[in-house]
């Protein structure tokens, strides 16, 4: 296919549209989506997202990176320019819970969710047979307190070996160590089941439950040393009442974990969310 | 009207229902509404409220008391009777945000808020016009660091002498003293600009801001000595992106502001609040 | 388990939950929810569904349904009373789109949907080995345009062979015969992708595209002989906009179709739904 | 000020935003905000909208506009460029319901709604004093069936003479004829009480109520001859249940009608709204 997307960021200025979009028009491009935003004009960091169809983009998207990195450089940008083919490198770890795995494999069946899967890890058995039989490789990785280190080394190495790029924690119930997340910076995503930063830590839904709240939510958000508060791409609530035990919370709120996860991954995945300062700008 | 309810909370055990609705036929009662809830069948407290009409209501009302006493004493029941006409009497507080306000004195003008208003208290003079052009008095209570207690002492005067049994904070900019609320216990509704209990305390949004939330809420709660902590009523949220600076948030935060609290006082006004353990069961 | 519901419809009158509240305390019963509904207190028609626990209820059903029966005959009651345990027996119907489906054997697995799968028919074989995988027998039966009649015979029998008392058209893209519906009345459930009774009929989607709604939506209804116009169980909605093109709005609206359908039919299984007039009463 | 807005719309093709974008950065325009569309990126529509500013704008506009137009002409284009101070000049009509003019009104003094309110006209005088005390003039123009021509030539004389160009019926439940609506193409913005097109024409909450339906809606359209057929703009839902009778669904819609209508509003003033074949692109 043709089309490819750019990503830019760069202290705002006069000239930066024009400059990005009279380069794609002199390369033959054609402009199908554009998204900006600027944390403030004067003295502002300035972002671009660019999709745009091109003939020849394949062939073309070397010479097209040397001649670019010229306008880059006048603009003081930070840039990246992908093709729409060239997919991320997925991997997703699960615990007991299998809701968020199952409706990202459908999603991910269904064409929804443009990525390469390469394995998924649990530290649990019970998912190994819906997961291979849609041809994805299943590593079991069981952690114990004292083997948790272990864990993550074997973890790293799988990680690195298939040079993954995303990782998704589909309601993996382990704290990943600073060490881990070190390896993978904003590269690791996570649904927490509660409207953050409400209810943050352990058992938010037992929680919400005593604190008597009308809405329920979940949070997906990029994974940060800091527990839960990390930069946030996207959030739903549901609405519940008096009648909901923490079991009924926990059931409405699988549903809105797993659709939040899904759309928050979707953006990763089509590189429409930018990070800054420790925030989300979400071109969706 | 002929309209009454019946409240009730005690003990579970079998047979509640039957023993107050064969009362409620013998009285020649017809019942429109029921909602019961227990918090365990096992122990646990029951609650009741029915809705009845039943002819003469008014005049029948002090013999009807009576008589239920006695199954009411059998089954260690807190209780309340009330008729449909009988309204709350109702004092709204303000301070320079004016969107609940009005929002409330349209739906209280519009038939949607059964209550006797009896006053507006605001430290502010400048919505003295709008309130007295509906024929409602409007005190106009300034409040300074020093003069706080003496403020507060002329506004439980007026609440005294017109027998406000429910006090709204209608974005009312003051904390109120334990004093004070101690003089009104679970009487006093507030309207708090976030999603409870996310951004407890000043500038929530603010907050919301900072942390880079996706959606932004309100919560109505009563108003009890722990600062943002009462029971909640009543929340929602709306959607928000990137693009919102804290300005755009709080014109959003108003829409949800002033729905929250109507919704929550309308519930409140017809008695279907009832408070247990810090939260509430709405009988919506 | 000692769980059983009980459910009536009767003209409305005085004293109906007195007498009914009565008998099940006498019989030892304890209501652990009641909702109730009346249509017009002078006149209209009333509905009540009462679940509560009773010691050996399985054992004593036949006995209080003996004894039960001479209320009802006071009243005029249409009535059921029924074991919590004695599921519904449950046929799918399915098609090409699987997300429905695999929703509710999903929530079927998850403990949510309380319901004995019979089987899924499907005019597709590609299906086949998800279902067959959590022992589900699964029935291909082609349905062409001369072959329909010989088909629905073939699906009749299945479903009278199994005693079959709830179908799930889970994106079933085949119109039932009037000679098929009118065997099972009010008995099977639909999942239809518009907000009804808006884009009544085919291809629901491209309509919507071309009116250009804001919201797209999904109706989850009873099937009668009106194509599209039984009684609605549930609906809801998602926001879309002007660069949604119809299989976009596909996409978005499988999310909302499964997650409709499966809230209607877990309330129908839980008879929670009650049919009046071509509406719906939904005890939720 | 010195923001402005260009909209523009032109056939698709290669190079329009690199030329519109250069032109700004010559003028030395500072590009806040920037939307694109194209129905199909071959042989479709383009349109755009970009917000800026630029030093000494009001100033500049005659000659920048006299420049833009060369570049238009090259790429066929409809343009307008206008400056954010500039407000539309708005006529409100109103019959009895109020509570969309109220929100209007309080929304336009919270300074939300950018617009120039050039007055209200009502076939009714009871909102009279609550206009006049904003010191908006308020024109009683009573519509009978037979005067129903002069009404409308009263309505059009003062509609010209002030130079209105937004019309906005806030629960106007007169139809206009179709030479009113022939003089103020895509001018009129209305409010319909459902969730178009379910439930086109009269009484539409005693259709939904008819229907049964589970939620319940407002479209806010623009005006064309085909009653109720116009583009819409936005629409929003709220849900409802069995106990809901057509006062309730009325009482309920009428909170979303005026949230749905505000919004819709909003963007139409700020030139955020584009028609195309009967629907609209929303840069919102």
């Amino acid at each position: 296919q043709n089309r490819a997307r750019l990503l830019i960021a760069c202290p705002d200025q006069l000239g930066i549209v024009a400059a990005v979009t009279s380069f794609l028009y002199e390369q033959g491009a054609n402009i199908v989506e554009s998204s900006q935003y600027s944390t403030d004009p004067q003295g502002g960091t300035f972002f671009l997202r660019i999709e745009f169809d091109c003939p020849d983009m394949t062939a073309k998207k070397a010479e097209m990176e040397k001649e670019f990195a010229k306008i880059a450089e006048t603009f003081e940008m930070k840039w990246r320019l992908s093709l729409h083919n060239d997919l991320k490198k997925m991997a997703i770890f699960v615990s007991k819970e299998e809701h968020c795995l199952l409706e990202l494999l459908w999603e991910w069946e269904a064409g929804e969710l443009l990525a390469d899967i390469a394995f998924v890890i649990s530290n649990h058995e019970h998912m190994r047979e819906s997961v291979e039989a849609l041809g994805i490789p299943y590593y079991y990785i069981p952690v114990t307190k004292e083997g948790k280190d272990e864990a993550e080394r074997k973890q790293i190495a799988l990680l690195k070996e298939h040079k993954v790029d995303t990782i998704v924690l589909a309601r993996y119930m382990q704290i990943l160590s600073p060490a881990f997340v070190a390896e993978f910076p904003f590269q690791i995503i996570n649904i927490h089941h509660s409207f953050l930063p409400a209810f943050i830590g352990a058992r938010p839904y037992e929680q919400a439950y005593r604190r008597g709240v009308k809405l329920i939510g979940a949070t997906s958000h990029y994974v940060t040393d800091d527990l839960d508060e990390g930069p946030i791409i996207e959030q739903d609530v549901a609405r519940v009442d008096h009648r909901y035990h923490p079991e009924d919370l926990k059931r409405v709120g699988r549903i809105i974990e797993k659709t939040v996860l899904a759309r928050a991954l979707k953006w990763h995945l089509e590189d429409r969310v930018i990070i800054h300062e420790n925030k989300t700008i979400v071109f969706s």
